[in-house]
């Protein structure tokens, strides 16, 4: 155990046990195990334990009579508070923090069980990483490198244990947000949550929509729909376990819906527009590249060949134009064999890209 | 005029006087120019008409007094049944067809203005091309290029009229669907407008959200908002001339909303979870790239320096590998100077593609 300091340790002191072995719990052994900490893995499935095992190097893995500093639960939501409250019951000289997605129900539940004493060694996070994939062949060592890592401390939680968990998010690559667990469950309903769902709603319309309709379907709907393919099972444990953040939200979406429902059949194009232009403002809050506030991007759009090499040869050639690409999309192409690539880049150098790309045969317009 | 054949001719017959010199009327005349098609431009806004012109080639440029063979009326949405009367009276030997979001209001209003003996002439039409930009200085000879085109002739509309504006559309590079107007406004309802609505109504609930919450942003609901950005006051032309099929779709949507509230306020996982599934199964069947079923994909992740020619040289290493790029998506990083890449790939190629990134120095995985 390491006393409490001003700053956090470069990586967590002793050894890290990760309880439950999918995607993101063997992606923090991983994480840990390229740093050269110790770490070991248990799972109720032993093939995962088996899977994820192999993955570790023999020198890191802890043998199961250590007894751990820190131990990481990532376990699915809906066993969560289980696994936390066993996890301060097996190890009781271990800090504890878990990786779920929702922060307050887990705490309520482990307060209501009696886990009150053994609270103080109990921290909660959430790392904003994820893939489609899942289990532990799926994890990757740097999935969390550069993303933000929220730690949500609780009234009771001893800043040791704070300090353990910031210097695992550290370790892992990742960068640390302090949030409150009230604050994070909102936030996360906000942004991550409700945005799920909504695209959920949009996407089941198009279930049964003929195929004549949907070959319509551009870039727009294609974004908006694209997380709704994420796995049911494992969005209804989130969702479920932040119903109460999302009842309030999906109450705001109702009243405006309602609202924008009547202004459609009264013919009242001002109060249509008004819901218009609350979502443009609320797209441009939401923050770009980086964190920092959105620049001003215009999309270059070029047309190149859907051969092997050919976004090879635009990108080279954007690249010895010295112009930064801010983002890329392919889009669209229903009959010919080539594809439209927009790339962003800096309002200022969107004329002069296109030209230049123009200039050297390329079909591209701003 | 051309007689009526079993195949539409090449390019229209004769000229063409394009209203409306904004983004769409002005990348119609570019594409017929580039053909040498001859053509002309006219809009209530002389500047608008300067501008298109001076992109025009002199030797396309048709002198007011030659009558069209074809008008595309490209006015905006509230004008649209205006403008195609005035075109259908002023140009008495001309078919006419209009490029706008919506077909079946204006043929509405066409009729109840006593246009009916005139309408035969009249061919609606919608090309699936845009830009965030707008005017004739956005526009660009190749914007419809492999883009989907909808054609909609009405019941009394003229077959040479509809071999007209089919050889207006492969002109111009784009390819024909045909919809009736009813269809075409419930599929634009379905694939367009009401995503577009649901992704206003998502980004209105962040206008106001603080910015911590917004910090925890990632490319989902990035995704999810994008399009919210566009143009509002076009935008409430838009929905408000298909606010009709808007209404159902909005009404269903509305449904399902009520059901999920209730699920989740219940704590009816079953039901919470009918909603994830029925979203799920509607992402499935949006069409993929090139109008074909969705390729299973898989991503892979790489992590490369934010400077000109990294991303260049990473899809040069992708493209000698071999491996064809279906998509890319470049993600957010909060803190460092370094942007992380996702990469689509065909589900068979991911691994080996990780795998061979990686013993390149790059840091990738799956």
């Amino acid at each position: 155990m390491t006393a409490a300091g001003t700053s956090p340790p470069a990586v967590p002191a002793g050894t890290v046990l990760v309880v439950g072995a999918g995607l993101i719990g063997t992606s923090v052994a991983l994480a840990l195990n390229r740093r050269g900490i110790a770490v070991r893995v248990e799972d109720v499935d032993p093939v995962n334990v088996a899977v994820a095992a192999s993955r570790i190097e023999a020198r890191s893995v802890v043998s199961p009579a250590d007894e751990p500093d820190l131990v990481v639960v990532a376990t699915p939501p809906d066993h969560l508070a289980d696994s936390i409250s066993a996890a301060l019951i097996a190890h009781p000289s271990a800090y504890v923090t878990d990786v779920g997605s929702v922060k307050v129900q887990p705490l309520a539940q482990l307060r209501s069980r009696g886990a009150g004493p053994d609270l103080p060694r109990y921290v909660g996070s959430h790392p904003m990483a994820g893939s489609e994939r899942s289990g532990p062949l799926a994890a990757a060592a740097d999935l969390f490198d550069g993303r933000t890592w929220a730690v949500t401390p609780h009234d009771s939680s001893d800043p040791r244990a704070v300090a353990t968990v910031e210097s695992l998010v550290s370790a892992c690559g990742a960068v640390v947000v302090h949030l409150t667990p009230e604050e994070h469950d909102l936030a996360v309903a906000r942004i991550s949550h409700l945005p799920h769902l909504m695209a959920a709603l949009t996407a089941g319309l198009l279930r049964d929509a003929p195929p004549t309709h949907l070959a319509l379907s551009g870039q727009g709907v294609r974004d908006v729909t694209r997380i709704a393919g994420g796995n049911p099972v494992l969005w209804r444990q989130i969702v479920s376990a932040n119903a109460d953040a999302l009842q309030v939200l999906l109450g705001d979406v109702r009243r405006e819906l309602d609202d924008l429902l009547e202004a459609l059949g009264d013919g009242d194009a001002r109060r249509v527009e008004d819901v218009l232009l609350s979502g443009a403002a609320g797209a441009a809050a939401v923050p770009g590249k980086h964190g920092g506030p959105v620049v001003d991007l215009v999309a270059v759009t070029v047309a190149i060949p859907d051969r092997p090499g050919a976004l090879a040869q635009l990108f080279s050639e954007v690249g010895a134009l010295g112009v930064n690409i801010e983002d890329v999309r392919i889009d669209h192409d229903p009959a010919r064999a080539f594809g439209l690539v927009e790339i962003d880049v800096a309002e200022g150098a969107g004329e002069g890209l296109a030209e230049s790309l123009r200039a050297g045969g390329w079909a591209a317009h701003r």
